[in-house]
């Protein structure tokens, strides 16, 4: 049950000039699931990722990174569910090279001009024949007007497809934005069990698509959590194809801004449907944490309160057992923390107030708040003037069942 | 549904003589239900404690700290569930100051020679009326075998009592040490939502105790975990009464790894049944963290795994799914861990062989073992000789129901 999770109708969703996508069934877990994608992209194409920081990341991470600081020119993605192509050692690194060869021969590209993704169970290997035997069926299925089926296409535990599609006026020209993203569980940070793609017609320069996409990432799939394990794969892609006619080469550029803001907002709502959707939730949380010393001490009692599992449970129970927030921010990890600057609030009640139950606070008031699908807390630390924003999702027996269930 | 959880027959839990135990039912949160309990200690006891490092830490902590440091003589504890006095401001401390000042007018002590504890909801302010009116009643009932009794007075949400007792000679005396626990939820060491209580007839050096208690934790309180949160309240506390004859005044006394090693037996035994009578646990979990290149480094690792929902749930279905405990491995915050080197065992099957599946492990075989009730999971960093062992159990249904409806 995702909590608020818009879905656009097919004519809000507006192909990007210059990427065309194929999805097709490739049989590699399971039968009768469209497992396989492929996006070609025309030749000029920036594109710049952002992947998992998880030690063990998979062999598809690795060989992106390896292809995207050999090649000029990334000219397709290929994306298969239902295995993850993780702690599969050699075996899986030649894997997914053997995929991008097979890809590239197909295309007519140099196989390190292909990125491959890969989502699903971790440590066992890539089926790779069964995929590399889909992929003519991918091609044959190659069309701009795709991303509804791609969207299906990378879901795993993921119930409804997730894509955002906008068109912005910079600089004269009309410049369209278009993506998808999947995640579902094994979700937090740098980065999550998650991928997403982000298409835009706009030209941008490729080293600065490179240090575009880490800013746009932490303010979109580096802001999310659902449980707090970071997978071993995760990945979002910016592709910027050129065709709008509008070109941006350096920051001073004065659309610049206006073309980061607009591909913010992009991530930021592909990543906030991932927790709108994420395994079991019946709630959307914004933790919101403020007057801290810095960034990292922000995140860190957000984190903290997003991941605590008797916050969340709580939450899901419309309990307002609001102690179990200042509990964790309390062994959020700030040594010198004087509780008696900290402040709470839900949505507009002010809870706590300097370190204690504030007065004037009704149950009542907490309850209704409680009661919302989607929920603000507001955590005051009363040491600086940082800030910083996490979101996350409710914790329920469907948690518990799906992941105790996933393999089965 | 406890695992393995061994309650002692009654004719083996040994008093000990100079600890007095009176229980009562005050009716602080709930009626009919025994929270509250005093101990009685007898003049010359030692008694050393280790305390949350929550910065949130409730008002009894902050009390019990300070009551440590004024007096020489600490001669009651005084506990009460329902409510933790946490998150409640002055008014809090000035009831946990009220309550000893009470206890003590009633013992003939002065406040500062009592400790106080509380365990149950955070953020509402402690019914001190109520704890005082009951105090008669707990004095009334002081006996030297009240542990069971105790061990029942202490308990939240546990399902089982926890006590631990045995004697052993040491130094041509027989001495006795026993204790009891409670637990169940907001678990992880510094410390967890956990009191411990150990008693012993040794005689030990108040300033020897104080730093004999930390190392005592730190190889049993301070290595277990069910959820990772942190609480507010948690006490683990020994208490030495020197009426066994054995005395013991510094390090180098022949006697004293003895006892050393007689008390953190017990208290691992307390600890890890706190962790058998989980919320929702089914199963048993050890993560030995093996060749990491410290204690501190092993830990993370340890922590990483113990506290994932995917490896809990996973441990739960009993669903070999063993590429989240790599996955978790790999998030841990070990920058420069060579996954090439990692090694993972459950049991005795051999899984992950140098960072990717063992090639004759079999699925089956991982099946067979995640089927019983205690696992050991042994994870090899291949970076040095340094190891610590964690212990924490699985995820279920069972954990969410408990903890959306604590307050219900």
């Amino acid at each position: 049950m995702a909590v608020n999770l818009h879905i656009p109708a097919d004519h809000e969703i507006y192909p990007i000039a210059g990427i065309e996508i194929g999805v097709t069934e490739a049989g590699i877990r399971k039968a009768d699931r469209r497992d396989l994608t492929v996006f070609r992209l025309s030749e000029g194409t920036s594109v710049a990722g952002v992947f998992t920081r998880n030690r063990f990341r998979a062999a598809p991470v690795t060989v992106c990174e390896r292809h995207l600081a050999s090649t000029t020119g990334i000219r397709a993605l290929v994306i298969n569910t239902g295995n993850a192509n993780a702690g599969t050692g050699e075996t899986g690194l030649q894997a997914a090279e053997q995929t991008c060869a097979a890809l590239g021969a197909l295309l007519g590209t140099k196989a390190d001009q292909i990125m491959p993704f890969s989502t699903g169970v971790i440590l066992e290997q890539l089926p790779v024949d069964r995929l590399i035997a889909g992929l003519p069926g991918a091609i044959a299925n190659l069309s701009e007007t795709n991303w509804v089926s791609a969207a299906h296409g990378i879901m795993t535990t993921d119930t409804l497809p997730k894509i955002y599609s906008q068109r912005v006026e910079i600089g004269g020209k009309t410049v369209t934005l278009t993506g998808i993203s999947k995640g579902a569980g094994m979700i937090r940070p740098n980065m999550a069990t998650m991928l997403g793609f982000l298409g835009t017609d706009a030209g941008i320069d490729q080293g600065l698509l490179t240090s575009l996409a880490k800013e746009v990432a932490d303010v979109s799939f580096n802001r999310i959590t659902v449980d707090g394990d970071t997978s071993t794969n995760d990945s979002f892609i910016i592709m910027a194809t050129g065709k709008s006619g509008l070109t941006i080469s350096n920051t001073t550029d004065p659309n610049y801004q206006i073309l980061k803001a607009a591909l913010a907002e992009a991530a930021a709502d592909l990543a906030q449907k991932i927790v709108r959707d994420a395994e079991g939730a019946t709630k959307f949380m914004t933790v919101q944490v403020e007057q801290a010393k810095d960034v990292d001490e922000a995140l860190l009692v957000a984190y903290a309160v997003a991941q605590s599992p008797l916050v969340k449970t709580a939450f899901f129970a419309s309990d307002p057992n609001l102690g179990r927030i200042v509990c964790a921010v309390g062994y959020a990890g700030i040594p010198d923390l004087d509780v008696s600057h900290v402040n709470l609030w839900l949505g507009d009640v002010h809870v706590v107030l300097d370190g204690g139950r504030n007065p004037s606070y009704q149950e009542a008031d907490g309850q209704r708040i409680m009661k919302e699908a989607e929920i603000v807390m507001r955590i005051g630390l009363g040491r600086g003037t940082a800030s910083d924003t996490v979101y996350t999702c409710d914790f329920s027996h469907e948690y518990v069942s799906i992941n105790a269930d996933y393999r089965s």
